[in-house]
């Protein structure tokens, strides 16, 4: 109980430390994070446990770690993602991967890597589902910039249903300058993506190290970053409207590129 | 303002009268809807307006839209999407579409029909992300069930980014029994999709008249509608997770259904 207190009073955003829902706290409980309490739903009038929390709770239990249990109501005034199904977790801040041990781990694979870029990607909801994309695709790691996109909080864990402990995701400064080093040190081709792109996105040549970029929900990629690209992407529409969610026009690009380089081998 | 009173009282769910934020309120007007009332922002301190909301304001005063100017702890009390953008819209219901009118349409431009079916999908962001993917993609038309699916609110509106206002809708009692008539009476294939599926989604014949069946965002497919599927499609996945948002999952299966049916001309 100390401890926990302690670590609340240490960090400045308790709300990055929680994870919420059953396959986010499931993937998390199985991926190795370090919990420091839990607090499972105690069900009214003696009811059992639905099975699925039984199994979370004899998990926890195994792992030893500090549970709390709890009604009803006090799950909800602790959930900040308001949807927390009954187990909510306070655990060890997420760890930000390093991108040189991505490269490098690709590298001691034999693979060529592929990675994608998030330019300013402001909804937890939009970062949540692209971490679900990467897993699908074995994309070897996603990139974020420091500044003015959403972080690996507790929203980007439960939307991404698990993915946020498998996927390493980098954060860096300076995402164009990390773009030209991509380029020019590790021989990466930078595949922009964009309303108007120079090819459509089933046409493009998605071999060799690639990172795939994907602009802000609103404004698309920032200049800065649209110069490092080598080539950009677009994907034909015939609406009315001709605006994807940046989750959906990441899947799509990033499900081709997956299937382009399956076919190549 | 007896007359929006009046209405107010009709109707039993308001909140889906409502649309919000400054793309949906923009397609709303461009589309021809019937307007009850309009809120604004009216900035403190004598500013000006923003040039996006002033030209909303324009064209609303053009159509003879009863306004109000607002301050914004007023338009975040009315806010149902708590994303307002400084503009809300009491609107008309949205209509639903009758499905023959959607296929009458496809015929008369000879063309073979394409439509989505949603199998229960619960969560707004996602029936709206799926109606700008059908907007996108030229999808003749959306089916959803009465019972136990997300209705078109003013969530969905917001979240569709102005598709809704396009992209026709039909409301079905039973989708089973209507995805069997679509097939007997229509000549429609039914090609579902599953986690485990007869074909990769990029083998799959998608050619004649088609009806895209997705399945709800815990569960998939009921077992009464998977039973009507000719065919199902799957994505490969090769990941530790390997769960995509249902939205997602539909953009990567509905893009490639249009790009093998826009290969075939």
């Amino acid at each position: 109980m100390d401890d926990y207190r302690g670590d609340n009073n240490k960090s400045k955003n308790v709300s990055g430390d929680k994870i919420e829902g059953r396959n986010a706290v499931t993937e998390a409980l199985a991926a190795g994070r370090t919990f420091n309490r839990m607090w499972i739903l105690k069900p009214e009038g003696g009811k059992r446990l639905e099975p699925a929390l039984a199994k979370i709770l004899d998990e926890a239990n195994k792992q030893g770690i500090v549970i709390t249990r709890a009604p009803r109501n006090v799950l909800d005034r602790i959930s900040t993602t308001h949807n927390h199904q009954g187990v909510i977790a306070s655990v060890a801040p997420h760890e930000y991967a390093d991108l040189d041990d991505i490269l490098n781990k690709a590298r001691e694979e034999g693979r060529a890597p592929i990675l994608i870029a998030l330019d300013e990607i402001k909804d937890a909801y939009n970062l949540g589902s692209v971490l679900r994309i990467a897993d699908c695709c074995g994309i070897d790691g996603v990139i974020i910039p420091e500044r003015r996109s959403v972080s690996l909080d507790s929203m980007v864990a439960k939307a991404s249903a698990g993915a946020m402990e498998y996927v390493p995701v980098a954060r860096v400064t300076n995402l164009a300058q990390t773009l030209r080093n991509l380029k020019e040190k590790e021989g990466f081709w930078v595949c922009g993506t964009d309303m108007n792109g120079d090819v459509s996105y089933d046409k493009a040549d998605y071999s060799g190290n690639l990172v795939i970029v994907i602009g802000s929900e609103g404004d698309g990629m920032r200049d800065g970053v649209r110069k490092c690209c080598d080539f950009t992407v677009e994907i034909p529409m015939v609406g009315h409207v001709n605006s994807l969610n940046a989750a959906v026009a990441a899947g799509v690009i990033v499900f081709e590129a997956a299937r382009h380089r399956r076919a190549e081998g």
